[in-house]
């Protein structure tokens, strides 16, 4: 087994990953910042192929332009010496207490400008770096009381946003997507878009949709306690995923983002073997948090780890897919059956068949078993390489 | 404050509902089996003005024509007695074995074959009692393990037989129209299209969008915790909000139907100030369990209940909005804000405007309160009556 | 309806809630550090009667001794001139990155020395300015991964940090009880004594367990989706209800520290019930945090907000309670028939008792309506001041 | 590796897992009834030493005495031909109307009594099949909403209930132990005693604490989001693990009952860890629920997945137990050390020592990484058989 990734496999991070200091609701930074370019350096020498970020991360909320140059031209030395690319970046919309009330649906008009001004400003900066996947996470865009927030309302807002970042992007003609990050609560009590469902519900209302997918992260859909595996499964269903977040999460309580493996590692299977068998060829892209507890060894090697993991797991889900036993465990479950369609033969022909209701035996139907548990416990000895 | 109600407040229960004879995972039935006559002169004496069925409800499964006729023809007779209407029905795929994997996405073809023969079924009694919606609850369209459902085969699938029922509806001429109920989970592990969301993004990839809405349940969304009138909400701004189910839950656990006010009450007072200031003129439909405790008379008690928690808090976030004092806190709160566009002036006109960024001064519009605290006090005191 | 609170209601506030600058994991401070002289003078004009503070609140992390008794002193006379009393006190174990692993239960022994020392030093400070009771919050007394925490032996340490508290108060013959406050998980993924049942258990392992009683908090236990009114009862059963934490709280997610009658209202108005009809008479503690959202007039709005949703509450359970139709439904309900012993005449009387087994008839019994639905209206209906 | 299950790894099953029919909220029977004779020697070719039952599982509720006879004789034949033995019973007091407000905690007296009866009559039978551990699940002790149910009076009934059944065992001169199992909601909206912490609490408040202990079920527990090993290590450090209920959960919601494996794979894993390195030499019991969409050998491959897991888990952990790499990295991150007590010295050493206050310097101490994701990614290279 390889365990030990290399570019081709499209790991990304966040500078925001790996350099998280620590600071939790309830506790100080435990470890120092990290410089972009140190962290360049680190994720190549792991195995990394790209590396992300929001514009805060690279250059500090205010800086002037002397400063931002210099951020940008240092950071993209350690691109070109590294090799490392830049294929996603963002815009931090949540840090700063303007933003405390949201940003694009912020009460406050002038907010909502400052925040459309900041992102269309980080999309030149993320272009020119070679982004071609532009992340909206939207994590205050939301409210914790019913009459703070008029939802309608917050949508049109919502909507006219979006519309006037892709006009821009079209009309610079950047080659750029946009993918919006849904989550359902925290740091605000309730968060729109809460779910993928709900982000690619709300794409069909854009002028542009083609322009706008979803970034689904792992953690954020199990906070509703949602199957993870499915969501992505309808993204990918409906053409729509644009990249995603890989990490760990242990249920519904607060957004923990643990290393990808760690949390529900029986959805991490189902995800990577979906996104393998599925051919989606973008990054594996890890949003995680290296635990408060760690010093800078320990955050590097959470790194290594969520990386390791998607090996494993990726050589599992491809040794389960190849097992005949499986193959036949499939065909009992009828798997194969599912992917025909239900009436080739059309309304008409489905009306006009007594067999599919007249002289149907439910009872008969009723009783086949359908084969799963022995389905899932190959699955599952595939998983644990007990085979 | 009137409590009593009336046919125009269009409630409107399932003979499901009351007729819910308290069979649970863990115990036998604890209530006889209530006559649908029985229930509809029952519903018309509480105030009621509509009633809604499964085909099962009203014809047992599997009863041959003639005592499907009498069941009909009894039916109708206690509508045309009371004056109650039909608004909607829906198929129940779920009780019967046949169903244990589901129906349109079931694996085996045949039972799916079966389940929209069913539905085509009973499509036609509806729209012959003068249902105008026909919900959709694919309670068993899921999975307990990973292989066991190809997600974007069983996508397919459920598109397929949406698109056939609405090719019916459409050849038929029927004035019908669908609404899909969400559901996270129970009874399967992971129940496709689990929330509001993926159900209207789901509706944007069918032949026929305009034929199809959603009905969202109350406690359906809270078993994902998320927040009902959010989600109402955004059905609404995208015009499918074709039918609801009101009822109670106690956050995120097993489905409890409690009645509606039970539960979570400062989001059914928010649902309802919702529903009644978006002009929804749809039906107030309950689809609660009076609890197992209850005899008879508890179930009609809990009836009563759903349709006198609506009136109470239909009345209150009334005087919530026409309060002097709220329209200043929305004020000072700056909704007004948000029901303005950002950028009249266009993108260029954004572009242009040094006041949304060169100027902008992030400090001092950060340090403004929202003064969202003070609304939220007003709107609980209304709930309260304690203004 | 009286809302304006008065010290004799008992209400009291911890420094650090009103005091909260509104840095969450995603956001910066969004208001200025409030002087706690400042806070006892706003919150005396309000009507509490109590502060209650960690010794970080008071006294900042490592300041000298000079600065200590200044701002000891400082504090003494803002007491003396409102009148405002200290009923309770704690020890900030969590914030300084020495807690990242624990405090008590740190792995490092080191940590658990400075730990004890520091609250032992907080524990005569308590005890000079009058508390009576003392709060263990070991927020950080937990684990994100398997092997990191052995729960045994944390227990143990838990258990020997607590004796040895509890040793010197006794030594020192201070008249101080110790309240433990238990809570799920956040900021550890896990956390030791999760739940009101655990901290109650944990006691009765310790030497001098008279000592100890738990510090419910409403959001902490909600966040595990349990009945909070229904724990309370329990610590209240078993004699250990030596403080409490009123706040709201969303259900499942987050620790949202929402104003007291924010969140689950039901289950608020239940808890008041229960604490006003078994005639606890200890502080009603509020420990919220006024949303980010909010400048100082907002914070104060929000305190203002929590008393007066426990005076409302507290009228309308005693409304409920003194009702004769909600006697008579109490009545039909059987719960005086609760309050009897299932067996005054002993076991052998029990066994001897044809009429208990040998003659009962379990379709007749089982057919009783319990008249529950019936008696919750009346009780939302209290609630909602519309009976 | 071995995963052949074998009588002295302690295996057993209840009657009612294998034996459910399939009935579920929404849906009617899948499978027949199975034999209890069947089920025994079922069991028994799978590899199982035991077999648990309630009362009405192998006597239905109102059998006479004489099909009572017939059925207890020919289930102790399939005892005696297959060498299975019964380490445990419990009573069914939820499926009949009859305990629709629950059982021992009933508001109705004569239920209450009428469920002592029956559970003292099956403590007879418990015994003269050889149990030694009397499991209670008050599954209905519990309510939907706030006035049905005094909690302080309940637990009054239940702790009554409870020393009563105590008395008849010392008096019988019975070798048995009471076992009682919480669950937080489900078939009630909240049940009384939700989490083995609130057991724990009880137990120390009856007459003879010493015959009482805990049998939590790991799906319980999941149900609200608590950490399944930290819990049942409370309970072995109280000395109260007098037995347990294996299975599969995913997170918060419905009780899945998945066979011991599904669900969360991790807590599974430490869960085994966590037994076998504490020596618990009681009976490894699974209480599952095949998933109703198989037939009987779906049935019977979902409990030889159950013993086939543990045993996988087991040899897992006892490898990670044994790997020299894991116990360096157990001491780099001081496990150790929280082995060892905080203050040998004594409450006056502590005092004395400056090196615990005075000279300690928690920037220091507080920059030391805890080493942890790296502990964590070798268990998890472990349970993946990836190390």
């Amino acid at each position: 087994m390889r365990c030990q990734p290399v570019p081709e496999d499209k790991f990304s991070f966040g500078l925001w990953t790996v350099g998280w200091q620590g600071r939790d609701p309830f506790g100080d930074a435990t470890r120092r910042a990290l410089d972009p370019v140190e962290t360049v350096h680190r994720l190549a020498e792991l195995g990394a192929y790209g590396v992300t970020f929001h514009d805060d991360d690279l250059i500090p909320f205010g800086a002037d332009d002397i400063r931002r140059e210099t951020a940008v031209k240092r950071f993209r030395q350690a691109l070109d010496t590294t090799g490392l690319v830049v294929p996603m970046a963002t815009t931090n919309l949540f840090t700063h207490p303007v933003f405390k009330d949201g940003a694009f649906t912020a009460n406050d008009r002038d907010v909502r400008r400052f925040a459309l001004r900041k992102t269309l400003r980080n999309i030149d900066l993320a272009t020119e770096l070679g982004a071609r996947t532009y992340v909206a996470w939207g994590g205050r865009e939301g409210a914790e009381s019913g009459a703070a927030k008029d939802v309608p309302a917050a949508l049109d807002r919502l909507k006219e946003a979006f519309d006037l970042l892709a006009q821009y992007v079209v009309e610079q003609g950047y080659d750029l997507r946009f993918a919006i990050e849904p989550k359902p609560n925290e740091p605000r009590g309730d968060i729109l878009l809460p779910t993928v469902g709900h982000a690619l519900a709300f794409i069909g209302r854009l002028e542009r949709p083609g322009l706008f997918g979803v970034n689904p992260e792992v953690g954020h859909e199990q906070m509703a306690g949602l199957n993870v595996p499915h969501g992505i499964a309808q993204a990918l269903w409906q053409g729509k995923l644009f990249h995603l977040d890989l990490n760990g999460q242990s249920g519904v309580k607060y957004d923990q983002d643990l290393r990808f493996g760690a949390g529900d590692l029986r959805a991490a299977f189902w995800l990577v073997d979906l996104l393998e068998t599925a051919g989606y060829d973008g990054p594996r892209h890890f949003d995680f948090k290296p635990p408060r507890t760690e010093d800078l060894d320990g955050v590097w090697a959470s790194a290594a780890g969520c990386m390791r993991n998607y090996l494993i797991l990726k050589e599992r889900a491809a040794a389960f897919r190849a097992d005949p036993a499986v193959q036949d465990a499939l065909r009992a479950a009828r798997l194969p059956e599912l992917a025909r369609p239900t009436a080739e033969d059309g309304l008409a022909g489905l009306l006009a068949d007594p067999t599919a209701y007249e002289t149907f035996r439910p009872e008969v139907a009723g009783a086949r078993g359908m084969a799963f548990e022995q389905l899932d416990q190959l699955a599952l000895d595939h998983l644990l390489g007990a085979s």
